[in-house]
């Protein structure tokens, strides 16, 4: 096999555009210098207009676990109850982090593969008066489920000021979100998703509101605190030491997202999410997720035939093809596959007949190029150069 | 589109394996280091198992071209006669060679797409005794033909003590060279084919005949005298400044080589070409090479219901795919499509996908997944992991 090689596709870290990694080769610069003050002057703008958001975004060295425990000790204050909407692993680690803190946590708990509907948040919410806030994953990676943030913002603003926090992590930068436009209070992402950089960065985002909440917090906190990160970036710098090589890869992400464009880089997530999700029915291959709430950057597939845990092994045995396996109860069941970030629709091609071979090699009685076509068939009807 | 993701499918160069490309970054050393000495004494003994020889091969800092005056300054005596196998556009460029020194050069002219035969070489050297030396190339490039080396070095053995001169610049390291065992004499290529490098370096292996006739040459020269080059590696030092960077990643290009094994390469690059060959052929696509003398390297295809030269543009729109153009009287009426160095079958899978839907956007009624299908196919009864 030539060696060397390996294909990832998991769904995050993806592989990294080259220019992004030599920007992260440069030499490194004293972090309170003029050239560091000038790289986050000029990353700021172009971080806010990804969260849609009017207000700084903090830059955080952590991974996305970091990010996502500053959001819980900013905006809860002690005492406060919190509600959970667990959709799969990442909804349960956000729970963890609450209990971790002791706040009383509510979880309403979705089957896996399933997003959670406004309706049940309400629900919720107007039967627990006293949750000041509501914590929701965005795109759940460990099911491939997008759960609909603009339409919960919406229905939970109507009936509760208990703000919406969202974790981002698996698909701020591969599909939209518009905090301001939507009522989103707080939202964080990670690095090593869509961002196409390795981990290392967590962004948090908070409008407004969130900031009304957070300036009056008494919760003890010290590196997570986020009032520290916006005295700071508003002077262009850092409360602590900055991960200056993920920086010079951040702002070369930043580029990369102005020269395609936010709306073609949403559009093209969403026709390689279509491409997965035709060639995978091609083939007779259950999706976990439905296509009502299926994510535009991760896939789950449920085979019935033969353990997932196999198939993936044959991928890498004869590609170094490597896809991701599930979580929790999960985990030899479901095979994932990343399509988001530095991912294009010819490398979703190179996935879906690389999957076609595993599956023969697994004995399944495929018809060889069929999942190809499928997904060649979507290129042609919805493809981004029509 | 996706942006910074450039498909790089034309016959050289290919695309840099991550380990060498990083091994190239590597801070400068002296070039007359004892660094550079422990390095060159480690490259000597790889290079020459991937010639087939058991004389020092020189490694020069010129483009392969270069490498091919080299062999001509240094084993063609002034006065003497060479026959050239003109079999396109890399033939046609050692006839040049040879005429702008002078040398009364035999053109034995081939139609383009075909091979030399071994007949028709000795034919030649028949009637013209005062040949001394024959230039052939092993892969021309320009058709993805492959030439029979070892069928003619045996036969010109018999009849003749011309030096056989191969110019195997997108061949070697793709296809097996057997210098010594086969009776070839001179052997050149360069770095930005299947020793996955970026041009810079090319390598000229002699055996022991060569040598002799090296050593008693009048002709002058300087920076391309390769007696000074053998005093030099014999001391694992160079005659003049080596490319310090290109070096550190050969250094790791023929760890890759030892890694995978060169049986194990030249199986990967047979697959690969039949891979491409059968999707094709599925597509209706003609093929300029014939089954028996198609290069395991390059695929030369000729399409008779479009222009090549447009559907070039077409996979660069849709996918930042690029295959190469033809040459001289070829130019606008073929593609080439190189598999060489560091290309895997599921980089030809995703290349034939990617060609399939570019065939549709030409207007070309095919059955979506056919040529796929028809190479995966191929894998599954050849697959290099069975």
């Amino acid at each position: 096999m030539l060696t060397d090689q390996q294909i990832l596709r998991i769904p995050g870290p993806t592989p990294i555009p080259p220019v992004v990694q030599r920007a992260m080769n440069k030499p490194m610069i004293g972090h309170r210098s003029e050239e560091t003050s000038a790289l986050l002057k000029g990353v700021r703008p172009r971080l806010q207009k990804v969260f849609g958001v009017s207000e700084e975004v903090a830059i955080i060295a952590s991974s996305g676990t970091g990010g996502m425990e500053t959001a819980f000790v900013n905006a809860v204050h002690p005492e406060e109850e919190v509600l959970v909407a667990v959709t799969g692993a990442f909804g349960d680690r956000f729970s963890q982090i609450c209990e971790a803190h002791g706040a009383k946590t509510h979880r309403l708990d979705i089957e896996w593969g399933h997003a959670v509907t406004a309706k049940e948040i309400t629900d919720y919410v107007q039967s627990h008066p006293e949750i000041r806030a509501i914590f929701i994953t965005q795109c759940e990676t460990s099911t491939g489920v997008l759960n609909p943030i603009q339409e919960i913002a919406q229905a939970v603003r109507s009936i509760s000021d208990a703000l919406i926090i969202i974790d981002g992590v698996s698909s701020i930068g591969g599909t939209p979100i518009e905090m301001d436009h939507w009522g989103v209070d707080i939202v964080v992402t990670g690095s090593q998703k869509a961002f196409m950089l390795p981990a290392g960065l967590a962004f948090v985002a908070c409008n407004k509101r969130a900031w009304e909440r957070i300036e009056t917090n008494k919760r003890p906190t010290f590196y997570f605190d986020l009032k520290k990160y916006r005295q700071n970036i508003e002077k262009n710098t850092t409360p602590f030491t900055p991960a200056s090589s993920l920086l010079y890869g951040l702002e070369e992400t930043l580029v990369l997202f102005d020269r395609e464009g936010l709306e073609n880089i949403y559009k093209r997530h969403q026709l390689m999410m279509k491409m997965v999700r035709a060639a995978m029915k091609a083939l007779q291959l259950p999706l976990l997720a439905n296509d009502e709430h299926a994510s535009p950057t991760v896939t789950a597939v449920h085979p019935t035939q033969f353990k997932a845990a196999d198939f993936r092994k044959v991928l890498q045995q004869e590609f170094n093809l490597i896809v991701a396996g599930g979580q929790q109860h999960l985990a030899n069941e479901i095979f994932r596959i990343g399509h988001m970030g530095y991912c294009s629709p010819a490398d979703v091609l190179q996935t879906i007949s690389a999957i076609e071979i595993g599956l023969q090699k697994m004995g399944q009685d495929i018809q060889l190029g069929s999942g190809t076509a499928a997904a060649q068939q979507v290129y042609l009807e919805e493809g981004i150069n029509k």
